[in-house]
């Protein structure tokens, strides 16, 4: 079969999402690229390749394959490879543009089952061939690349049904192949929601949402999604676990928290148990200004620990607000000032918008309408739509996120800027910094970081130095290496530096009983179980906390 | 050093809680109990022992012990160690009584520190010594009592610090050993509050708390201790393990919640970091009546997804409204129903009270004022109290608890009642059932059960055929063995089955990383990694859910 007979998927390999929604730069924007020094690279990489290259798989190999699946579900065109190779990071589509296959699946299959999964980990586990998961593939962090070995895309699209609603218990039973998008419209049809929109919204699948612990604009409202997730089922190489029997219990650690988050390192989640909710009736999304980010800092914490809590809640600097988000006549009449952005949905918005205010006024805050507010939700996707003519222009543009409490919040900001900016400066190339906060609890917040530079000649290896300066800041600051992009490669090593080498050989641990033959998405989140060398020590400690 | 130069414990082994809240039985009672055939043993075993018995530590093992911790910390006298033998289950209880050392430790040991705690896993590892760690001492689950070996117990209560505050993070670093009590006069004295009140909390502790996913009276508003957890510090044979640099983060699983609950077997939680709040300064706690269980339950129901979502939210059946909570004032001018109590805490206090009027007057309810909210308030940690002239009186009263999904909540609750009806009729000695539900989530809630009937002339034996039967029919109904008791040894076999073989290895591999030696409460929550026997799985297969 050809991708064609498949479920569309509405993304072409190494360019951001809907081609219908593909966006040139406004004229202003090329202006001020040329304040960083941008210039067009003398030859775009076109991105096309010549059809051939990538490992392949053994004659044998397939016909185990097809065997279990049957010919037309297991896919070997190139076609078809090449769109399932790697993601959606600013090096992904920089290699994408320079046709490098390194990366690419040998095969593509798409079992249509819990059972069929089950099977064909069975049978790769007997032979040894390595899987990795694939169902939006919108990873920023590697997380579709396994490290030095020929591997299969288990690509999850046929996984595809509302499989029960319990409208008693509001939960929804649905399986790991079905995208953000047609979740919310197969429950929209019953009269409900999972409130869950991450950015990657258009791509993204309920499977990727639970492997990764991913994070919607939404979330003060509708929570994370591992806080949506009330039971799961998973595949692994030994047989199936299922988890959840209840909302919360007592009955030991809570193992649904070790597969959530677990990237395709521990098994395949092939359906997921999730709360859900009614469709609200009732909207108000509106702008606020501050005077700097320190008083929007305090204004939206006082909102997070006593509330009212919108279900939208957002705060961009003072750089993000001047560059991304400044309207003149939003923000006329001052001299700048920081914008955040409050939506409610649901009952009571009228007299909680109301609370807000007069939390928000107390706090500093002037109202901005809903002008602001509806710009912001109106094109709260188009953001990644950006990158790929960025790029086409000669820019580097990335983006990377943290977590902290709220006390180390502005020293974190600090010092990953900072890093930014002297590793990128030191190579020629001094690059704006913007920043937002758009996820907050009680005790912390996210902090969300836009990089705009000129390209250098290796761009792939110019970000590599910077991310690696941004990841030590973070690790410098006490900081987790990632609030809800996941860890994937590009984090591996900071996150074992992050819960230590104990923790680690735990995961390690799980991974052999699960995954004896290390099968599944090998090198991704877990560091192979070996003997570290004195190097590899050495490079773990470049993310150690200060002190410790 | 003697008991009485460590910090006070308010607890006598083998009688709940402080001796001076001790009470009598109202003369209604015991007129009640003569209808269940109840009937005061010939002779009351009094819980006195003779002073010996009990496994030793070898001369050399105390020795080490000693040299690490001083001599004023290792403790062997035969008092010491009869205080720290088990825990609060009614078998545990009718063991006290009967004089039975089996369970009783070698020698009690108080580290002073999360270093010494380190250092002694390292000595106790080295040695084989097998070690379980006593902080409250209030396990209802066996989760004290290690099976087949001479074991240490390690109590916490030197670790009693209040190490931290961040008022900007408002979370708060609190050692293992601090008493839920001490805990919250420390944060009081700052003005804060956890807000963690279980039914334990006179003689229950943080590490406790943590080690067991305790959930407290107030849990709708205030979260399950597990919600509040943000870092955690254990120490395990291996090494030190140090977790949370954020409220939440997509860096790979959620490696807190496998530590969570953890009870002991895969390290020794030596501080937490926890969410704290501002205290309140509004309160309001009143009664509603509904004309039955099914109409109340839709009402809480109603409020759990909808809200507004009280502090503290419980429902009694008919049987419980009848027995425990009924007062003729109260429950005057109809056939009896069903009594729900419904605190609030905080700000709002009254809009949420009328707001919630509002929703239960729409759902059948009918306020009863805050008379039997304060009733309730004033009493709630009198109940475990009662327990004890019970058994004197020759009574068999226990509880037990579970959680599920809203729409299996009423199959759960029958089946649970007739199974420890039909088992304790069998045996001569027909119940009462009690049942209130006290935690509640979008989901699903917990359900917690109350049993009374006539001892027979076996009662641990009598009790143990109870509660298989108990737990049979919540594995058969698909809810989760506790809600928030834990698992500890009574549970282990059905915990084993909830979960399945596969994740069951999980933690065996990861307790094999930490505990390569098996000193951590050994036998405590994770079976033994052995072959099974034909035997075990046969066991196993009694807990499984019809169908799977």
């Amino acid at each position: 079969m050809t991708e064609s007979d498949l479920p569309v998927v509405n993304l072409t390999p190494g360019r951001w999402g809907d081609p219908a929604h593909a966006v040139d730069l406004p004229a202003a924007a090329l202006e001020a690229l040329k304040h960083l020094g941008v210039h067009r690279p003398a030859s775009t990489a076109s991105g096309e390749v010549d059809g051939t290259g990538g490992r392949e798989l053994g004659g044998g190999e397939v016909e185990g394959l097809v065997e279990l699946l049957g010919a037309e579900f297991v896919v070997t065109d190139f076609e078809s490879r090449w769109a399932h190779t790697r993601g959606y990071s600013t090096p992904d589509l920089l290699r994408y543009r320079a046709g490098d296959t390194s990366e690419m699946p040998a095969a593509v299959v798409y079992p249509g089952s819990h059972d069929e999964v089950q099977a064909l980990l069975g049978v790769c586990s007997e032979r040894g061939i390595a899987v990795v998961p694939y169902a939006g593939g919108t990873s920023v962090v590697g997380g579709l690349a396994p490290q030095g070995t020929t591997f299969v895309a288990v690509d999850l699209r046929r996984l595809d049904k509302l499989v029960e609603i319990d409208e008693v218990s509001r939960t929804a039973t649905i399986e790991a192949g079905v995208r953000g998008t047609a979740a919310e419209g197969l429950l929209a049809a019953r009269g409900y929601t999972l409130g869950h929109f991450p950015q990657s919204y258009e791509g993204a699948s309920i499977g990727g949402y639970a492997a990764t612990r991913s994070s919607g604009q939404s979330s003060a409202g509708y929570g994370r999604f591992d806080q949506m997730v009330v039971g799961l089922t998973v595949a692994t190489p030994r047989g199936t676990i299922e988890l959840g029997r209840a909302p919360m219990s007592a009955a030991g650690p809570d193992l649904r928290q070790l597969i959530l988050g677990s990237e395709g390192a521990l098994g395949i989640i092939t359906s997921v148990v999730l709360r859900i909710r009614p469709r609200p009736t009732e909207r108000s999304f509106e702008g606020w200004r501050f005077a700097d980010f320190e008083q929007g800092l305090a204004a939206i914490r006082r909102l997070a620990q006593d509330g009212p809590l919108p279900t939208v809640l957002r705060l961009s600097d003072e750089a993000e607000t001047a560059i991304n988000l400044a309207d003149p006549d939003v923000l006329s009449g001052g001299s700048g000032g920081v914008l955040a952005i409050v939506g409610f949905e649901g009952a009571r918005t009228p007299q909680r918008r109301a609370e807000l205010a007069e939390v928000l006024t107390a706090a500093g805050g002037e109202s901005l309408g809903e002008g602001p507010g509806e710009t912001w939700r109106q094109g709260r996707y188009r953001a990644p739509y950006l990158r790929d003519p960025l790029l086409d222009e000669g820019a580097l543009v990335e983006t990377l996120e943290t977590a902290g409490f709220w006390s180390t919040l502005p020293a974190l900001k600090a010092g990953v800027t900072e890093a930014l900016v002297n590793e990128l400066t030191s190579q020629g190339t001094p690059p704006i910094v913007l920043c937002h906060v758009s996820h907050v609890y009680e005790t912390g917040a996210s902090l969300y970081f836009t990089v705009i530079s000129a390209q250098t000649d290796d761009p792939v290896a110019q970000w590599r130095l910077a991310k690696t300066a941004a990841n030590q800041a973070i690790a410098k600051a006490g900081a987790t290496i990632t609030h809800h992009h996941a860890v994937g490669t590009d984090h591996r090593d900071a996150y074992a530096a992050e819960i230590g080498p104990l923790a680690v050989e735990t995961l390690q641990a799980v991974k052999r009983v699960l995954d004896p033959n290390n099968i599944l998405s090998p090198g991704i989140l877990i560091p192979p179980a070996r003997e570290e060398s004195s190097a590899e020590r050495r490079e773990l400690s470049e993310y150690e906390i200060d002190g410790r």
